[in-house]
């Protein structure tokens, strides 16, 4: 059968490949990318349970040498104590520069797996098998890698893109209903700063539809994120359009110790507190914010959350996309329509917190 | 006064300064290539004790914004844990992507500093100052940066260039003549390897000239390091032959838990035992190893080491340089030429171990 292939040219190139039924071919897919015969399949407790045996068996059945590493599920795994795990799991079964990492799992094993292949040896090859939503359409494309630290989450990472990334959709048949509301956050993002057109499909649609259409707006996603991505890799300037409600999204998952908040939810969150501000000050369309809101709610993603934004205001400070002295927030004028204001952090935190 | 400046092109462009006098003046050469006014100075506390007020001081008086992290000498301190403590520390101090790491030190601040400065953020900009003569031959040019693990020295790092290199030779005056001693092990490295001219150099002088030829002999390794450097820069070829003497070493250094013996020491040991190995295989012409030996001997490198080859063969396994199934060594046929030999694991054993 025809799986669709979106194509990436960054500092490697690489094919996302889109489609159901994909994992049981992992084997044709990554013998065609790499070249060792040696893998280190790293991923969580969960999705091992239902997936890793059917990676590494296709692995097998094609003669790779596989060893596995199984971390417990949940963000508090991507820390520096699982990635030094990582690296002396990667030490004893001999892992060497030309050998290749996969990520099999959600963002945080992509992500981890990810700033390890950056890092172990001074960088090795990796690939992204992603198998929630949220890492479908999102993390595990343009080579973000990253662990948290204490004072804040993705604070430590690296640019490292992927040999190949294998998006399968069955994947999202067990993933509990939570894990698909969490993805949606980023999907409406996508709508939001880039696709009018897909945000009015979503408006269309609820939260029942999701697995019908998920190839659809995977590849929809992927292909804007790809876009934004060739542009500005390393983002200095429009990549910055992909954190469109993320500096208050993480002050908010900060806020709740990363684990009373899923990622999604929190964009959700920062999505509608910085377009409700937007909007006041005229940045915006007016009705944009109620627009999103509805959207959001087809999804289950009409969350409230605890702290106000002037609460928020101050953790926004550590967010990585701060310059010296100044910070930049993304604003959408319209559906489809975002851009970057910077400012000084004196008037960001009145554009915050002052009416 | 004119000093000394050679420029490397690899992905970041930048120049090493050498001369005597520079610390003073740091902020003249810091000013002119970096774009902030906010400098995070990472040392240990014995350079702090020498030279970090002289920085600091040259720093302030040009309107620059500092702050300085201060962690206690030594290779046990290039680890995870104080890796995690620069990390803290330049979050509370709000150090955003656009300001500056500045690495004042040896080689442990070096590698840390550098290797912070390629993960902090995903990557801010970072400049070397180094105060030892390893780290003014060898380690602060050429962007590689580490830290090390339980498993292996340097098994975790990347390639980040520095800025700019500020080798101030004064330094060497505040330098035990352990540190001299052990920066001279690199220092006939690069003349075996490269340049039988430095060799022949080396071998007409003692330890106790070395402070009145430091600005030559700096001149010339980093020159050689440039060269090699600007030909590979992600050491995949040609790169390989600075590791003359290293994956022996690495070895030795493990054997020693990285305390009991300098790194100098241990290429030292390791360069005679790789080529005495190759001079009974036919590989090196005849008398080369004797030749080395008297060589390092005017600088006190005549070590003995406890450890035997064949016990330490299995830990080169562990070789960075070790592609999957294979390993590469560097081999010197006589003074100033120098090649890398690949041959599959098992047969490196045997040419380690076999008479």
């Amino acid at each position: 059968m025809e799986y669709k292939r979106i194509s990436v040219s960054a500092s490697g190139s690489y094919e996302i490949v889109i489609g159901n039924d994909l994992l049981g071919k992992t084997a044709d897919y990554v013998k065609s990318v790499a070249k060792t015969q040696t893998f280190a399949v790293i991923t969580d407790d969960t999705v091992d349970s239902f997936y890793g045996e059917k990676v590494c068996q296709s692995l097998s059945a094609a003669g790779c040498n596989i060893c596995k590493y199984v971390f417990p599920h949940g963000e508090e795994s991507k820390c520096s104590d699982t990635l030094m795990k990582i690296y002396s799991f990667l030490c004893q079964n001999h892992i060497s520069r030309t050998d290749c990492l996969i990520a099999l799992g959600g963002g945080v094993v992509g992500d981890i797996t990810g700033y390890a292949a950056a890092t172990f040896l001074r960088g090795l090859d990796f690939i992204q098998i992603p198998t929630t939503l949220l890492a479908q359409v999102d993390s595990s494309v343009g080579g973000k890698t990253a662990i948290d630290i204490p004072e804040g989450k993705n604070l430590v990472g690296a640019f490292k893109q992927p040999r190949l990334v294998l998006c399968d959709t069955d994947t999202l048949n067990t993933l509990p209903e939570e894990f698909i509301i969490d993805g949606m956050g980023e999907v409406v993002k996508y709508g939001m700063i880039k696709s009018a057109p897909l945000f009015e499909l979503l408006e269309t649609r609820t939260l029942g539809d999701i697995k019908e259409i998920a190839e659809s707006i995977i590849e929809q996603c992927v292909s804007i994120k790809r876009d934004v991505v060739e542009a500005d890799e390393f983002d200095k300037g429009e990549r910055m359009l992909l954190n469109f409600g993320h500096t208050l999204a993480h002050s908010i998952e900060q806020y709740y110790n990363y684990t009373g908040i899923t990622h999604g939810k929190a964009v959700a969150a920062g999505m509608r507190m910085i377009t409700d501000i937007a909007e006041k000050k005229g940045y915006s369309e007016s009705g944009l914010c109620d627009r999103l809101t509805a959207c959001l709610e087809r999804y289950k993603l009409n969350v409230r959350v605890e702290p106000t934004v002037p609460q928020l205001a101050n953790a926004c400070l550590n967010d990585k996309k701060r310059t010296s002295g100044s910070i930049s927030i993304v604003i959408c004028s319209e559906v489809g329509k975002s851009r970057t204001v910077k400012m000084p952090v004196d008037d960001f935190l009145k554009f915050l917190t002052e009416e």
